[in-house]
């Protein structure tokens, strides 16, 4: 029994996709694919796995604990991939000489984490990343003004929210929460965590703030040697946050940031303005991300009541082509999950039924039972699929032409073809209910002009 | 450097795909998905990795010896996915009782063999699976009548031959080859070879022939038992093949089948020739296909010279659905991989360019130079994209017009506009060469009626 409950399931935390399910993945899918190319990045795809080395060596332990291996005798250590950026940075490094800059590449890969599946999170997953990597100019213009990088932000954080545009969400019902590294490490460094360990682990701690109790977070804290009094002022800090539309003045004064830093983000502020996207956008220091690479801006997207995990989330990760060998070069992406985005447009009554995502069939083919008329169903299905046309037919035994009309109906197909065998063969429009007779060999033109 | 060499490249026998690798991929996948839509089959997915047990149980021992695994300590044995059909038998097998039949399912699926790489064969490639289950007509009707699956056969069938049709392939370059299980292994049988152990060792070397040389074939067929003249006979009847669209006397006469699958041949080639694609199939016993699940007719797409290795592959598997647990369902597929299908489109000189395959942008926005025209050129691009257009911009630093206008015409788009930092914005159509002035409110409806 164990055995045949094996063979009948998918594994734990995978999806099979039924048609139904499969034509929201392709809605979600399309729509990322969609706005992508309309904001200029140019799709790109990496291996399923990927050398263990190149998410031991870079990432957060986060990370590591969770990977799948990969496994064949006398093969090197092989992983499934657990996030996207590795991949993209051993892309670029591997021909940084020959690519134009800046790059802007998106891909929709599936990843892989051996975490407890719960709601929001499964083991198998596809998400959306879009990068822009190097200067929004030229290196020698700008390389030592990090307030010229908010254009490349600014180019990645509105091709999200034109995704959730495309998708019917608005500013009232999603938020981009931004923060900035410096800032955190800053305060952090004023509590007396002053290792690289002990400020990796402080953000591990905030960016998982969210998801375990007040009195989980004070034990934490003061496990890594904080006092009453600091715990109180780290835990204060991580609830700061203002619209990022508010007047400067007042984000400044709340931000407590030195002064390269808030030019950073005024910067930034600028840009989202001039994108007339500052309306969907909060300064929020609870936002670290739990990733390691980041260096300077970071940004989630959260639904605005708070219900779900956060919808998609990146940063700007500076060193990152380096470290895989590639020359120096800026970066800034995101990645956005498909199963939070899934359950936010559910909540939101925003995911349309699967089947008004299906395609809809051009002709649905019917046989009047007549002489050679099953026969011809063949023809006629042949001949409209090679000209182009969606065209199914029906595979029940019954001849009784008003049933199959009803099953025409319930296909969504545009018309009904009915074949009676002969050179005549019949055409119904299930919209208007108009019936009429047409050569064979003008049906295709027949169903194309109408 | 044995280390950062690992780190700059994809493990062996994996692809990247930058952005022109991308476009072609794409330009496949698009057209998988185009023909199988139009051919009436829903999509479906199912998790990259499955339990060993799916594969172990009832594939055949060639695919198993490939596997790659994946571990996770604690969690049950894995395996990546070498193939489709039964990850496709298992989601027939779980729902069978509620899913409307025939169930006609196509999928676009990754997949992962520990092979050698070499030309047509890596260790992750793309293959669609189209997959008619069930009768196309009512199973009390037909289930006694194995001619009337001819016409699922010819329904997968055709959708093979229209991709062909798809990507400008022709029966001039391509042919579908076709033989049946049942005829081969009555030869076999008559050779002495009974047992399942025996026929499937002469499959599997049947299939292997045309990679091995006469005297490696001769050495294998020996080694089974078969005697000088019955090694002949073996190789003499691997080699009989007839156009389909040959009188049928001259078909029925070479290929020497007892009546039931005699008829079952017939039936298959009268569909064939209802839908029109007679044209493009041979009856060929060579054919055998490797996999041990085939029940009946099987298929093969093969370049019209031989000069790469089968397209495409299929045929009939009637027990499989009942092996995982389902009811006893007759089935008929095929699987078709992206490496080899590329390789074919470029003997033939049909794999358009990749420049060409890349979305062409509404519009390029450059900037004049003038006053704020580099700041508003944010603005525009935000405007322009959430209006729905593909708009790119320059990042170079020159402020050169006649140069940037250059730029803007090798990105293909149709449209420059150039920023001026006032109200008013130049709109250059790049095909025409005509430029005009117009207001920055009336942008996007000017770009969107010329």
């Amino acid at each position: 029994m164990a055995e045949d409950t094996h063979l009948m399931q998918a594994p734990k935390g995978m999806r099979d996709f039924y048609p139904a399910e499969m034509a929201v993945r392709r809605h979600i899918e399309d729509a990322w694919r969609r706005v992508s190319v309309r904001c200029g990045f140019d799709e790109i795809e990496g291996p399923t796995f990927e050398h263990l080395a190149l998410y031991t060596k870079k990432s957060g332990e986060g990370i590591v604990s969770e990977l799948f291996r990969v496994e064949h005798r006398g093969d090197a250590e092989l992983a499934l991939r657990p996030e996207f950026t590795p991949t993209l940075a051993r892309l670029v490094a591997a021909r940084a000489a020959s690519l134009p800059q800046p790059i802007k590449w998106f891909a929709i890969p599936l990843h892989y984490r051996a975490e407890r599946p719960q709601r929001g999170r499964l083991r198998e997953f596809i998400q959306w990343n879009v990068d822009f990597v190097g200067h929004p100019g030229t290196a020698e213009a700008t390389a030592a003004d990090r307030t010229v990088l908010a254009a490349a932000d600014v180019e990645v954080i509105g091709c999200m929210i034109a995704l959730f545009e495309e998708l019917g969400l608005s500013d009232q019902t999603i938020r981009i929460k931004i923060s900035h590294r410096h800032v955190v490490a800053n305060l952090l460094r004023s509590l007396g965590l002053e290792t690289e360990e002990a400020l990796a682990a402080a953000f591990a701690l905030l960016d998982r703030r969210d998801k375990i109790t007040p009195e989980e977070f004070t034990a934490a804290a003061t496990k890594m040697g904080l006092g009453a009094e600091q715990v109180e002022r780290f835990d204060a800090f991580a609830r700061v946050h203002v619209r990022a539309d508010a007047p400067w003045s007042d984000v400044a004064g709340m931000l407590e940031m030195d002064e390269a830093d808030l030019a950073e983000l005024h910067g930034l502020r600028d840009e989202l303005e001039r994108a007339a996207l500052l309306g969907w956008c909060d300064f929020d220091l609870g936002i670290v991300r739990g990733l390691a690479y980041y260096t300077g801006v970071v940004f989630e997207a959260h639904e605005a009541s708070g219900a779900e995990r956060a919808v998609a989330g990146g940063g700007r990760y500076d060193n990152l082509i380096e470290l895989f060998g590639g020359p120096s070069l800026p970066a800034c992406g995101f990645g956005m999950g498909d199963v939070v985005l899934g359950l936010v447009l559910e909540d939101q009554g925003l995911m349309p039924e699967a089947e008004s995502l299906m395609p809809r069939p051009d002709a649905f083919v019917i046989s009047s039972g007549r002489d050679d008329a099953d026969a011809q169903m063949m023809t006629v299905m042949s001949m409209l699929r090679r000209a182009g046309l969606h065209a199914r037919r029906t595979y029940k035994a019954t001849r009784n032409i008003g049933k199959l009309l009803k099953e025409a109906g319930r296909s969504r197909a545009r018309f009904a073809v009915i074949a009676e065998g002969g050179d005549q063969i019949g055409l119904k429009d299930l919209a208007s209910g108009e019936q009429e007779s047409v050569a064979l060999g003008d049906l295709v033109d027949r169903i194309a002009t109408r």
